[in-house]
């Protein structure tokens, strides 16, 4: 067997930066220190900061007061902020700086009385925060087909959650170019997840296999599944060796591997060699 | 044979604008009127001011001082108004509503440091009056293929030629979805311009033959008669009645007519009298 990482895979700068700021807090071995949703969508990192003794918590409200409350990656909603300003709460707001433009952009348009389109998935945390950011003024589309729905506007301004698929959010600013006399789009899929689903893409052409490992719930992660799958590889999605199957591989295969912004390198690791030992 | 007119044809908004501040100078009679360029491109229209006693320059160098100068429907550079001020001549400015527009779109665009990309021919009189306003700070572009050249930017701004193709301003769109970060459209193309090419679209798809009136040097009349022949139709572009012939019609046929924004309504009466008169 021959296994070949792609060039771009494992944390990004946004994701090291986010369980870094997080990691930190733990020096502080207090026994009041929370989680308001999963920092970065991957089991294997949760359960570390589980162990650590940060409580998860879904609202404000679980939280008690002058507690220390780490945020999401995702981003985090003006809203969210204040409940807990009014609580006393110390945050670690854990944004990816990526998400932190985007939310600027966002609002940047909305003051400029623009129609705002976000490319992105509904209930996505980053989409959530986002809309928070511009007091819900802004229509979320995951596809053409429902671009389709919007009237004629004077101005459009698009924007994408930052780990969206390129050549469709490419698709997307073709069919709203007759909906608005002016129409300014932002490019703001991180540079990260461009690169990592190019490389993805580029190593699934010239394998038998292709192993994407990463959280079932990170979107990065299973667009990565979803591109090699599109070129019609055999593509196993995993989120530890426990879920390698002997029975996927022929002794003869190239198998490539690449690995979502949220997985550790100590997780693709583990899975590299638990190949190895199969195929010595 | 029966004869179908296209919906939307014949002087535009902007071109009966033009060409009536033009005429009322001519109340004052004075021998002292020049005309930089042709007002719009019509022979026709030329004509009549000439006989008019209009003189045609292509220069100002051309025009005495403390005389009076039509300037073109396409715009006026800053640089030939400078002249004129200098030589105290009395500029009649009868650029287009649309196309100030456009220059005006241009200039905000290249004081927020754009990196402006304009649909348009190079040489017409619109794009070079343009270009002068942000002093070619500009990538004049006429096809997508053109467009491959620019490299990647910050933030590009693109806008159009007021009288060109929407269906290519999209493509052209798309080609430039990657050279930036921000990608700004306006879309400059003129409402008139667009209705136009769009029922002489519709009426190319029912007829037998089309027949397109207007200047032979009239960008959006030649755009007209593209679009028709795309749709492989018959189609004949001609400036008057005397360039029709009667090989092409046959007596059964149905013929559609359409006419450009510079074409004025008696050369395009005349046409459809002379087919009344040979097929009564």
């Amino acid at each position: 067997m021959e296994i070949i990482l792609s060039k771009k895979m494992g944390f990004c700068f946004g994701v090291k930066k986010s369980v870094n700021l997080a990691k930190n807090i733990l020096k502080e071995k207090k026994d009041n220190q929370y989680m308001l949703g999963f920092i970065i969508n991957n089991p294997q990192v949760i359960e570390y900061f589980k162990k650590e003794g940060v409580k998860m918590v879904d609202s404000v409200d679980e939280v008690p007061e002058e507690s220390t409350m780490i945020t999401r990656a995702h981003g985090i909603s003006p809203i969210v902020l204040k409940q807990a300003d009014q609580k006393k709460i110390k945050i670690v707001d854990t944004t990816c700086p990526y998400v932190k433009k985007v939310q600027k952009i966002a609002q940047y348009l909305y003051k400029k009385h623009y129609f705002i389109v976000i490319y992105g998935d509904k209930k996505h945390p980053e989409i959530l925060s986002l809309l928070d950011t511009v007091q819900g003024n802004a229509f979320v589309v995951k596809s053409i087909l429902e671009a389709e729905e919007i009237t004629k506007q004077k101005k459009i301004g698009l924007i994408s959650q930052t780990t969206k698929n390129i050549y469709n959010f490419n698709k997307l600013s073709f069919a709203l170019l007759n909906k608005a006399k002016e129409l300014r789009i932002f490019n703001t899929i991180c540079k990260s997840t461009m690169e990592r689903q190019k490389s993805a893409l580029e190593l699934a052409k010239e394998v038998d296999v292709m192993l994407v490992i990463g959280g079932k719930d990170s979107a990065n992660t299973t667009r990565l599944a979803e591109i090699s799958k599109n070129q019609g590889i055999k593509t196993y999605h995993i989120e530890t060796k426990n879920q390698l199957k002997r029975k996927w591989f022929q002794p003869e295969n190239k198998v490539g591997i690449t690995s979502g912004a949220s997985t550790p390198d100590w997780v693709t690791n583990e899975v590299i060699n638990t190949l190895k030992e199969w195929y010595h």
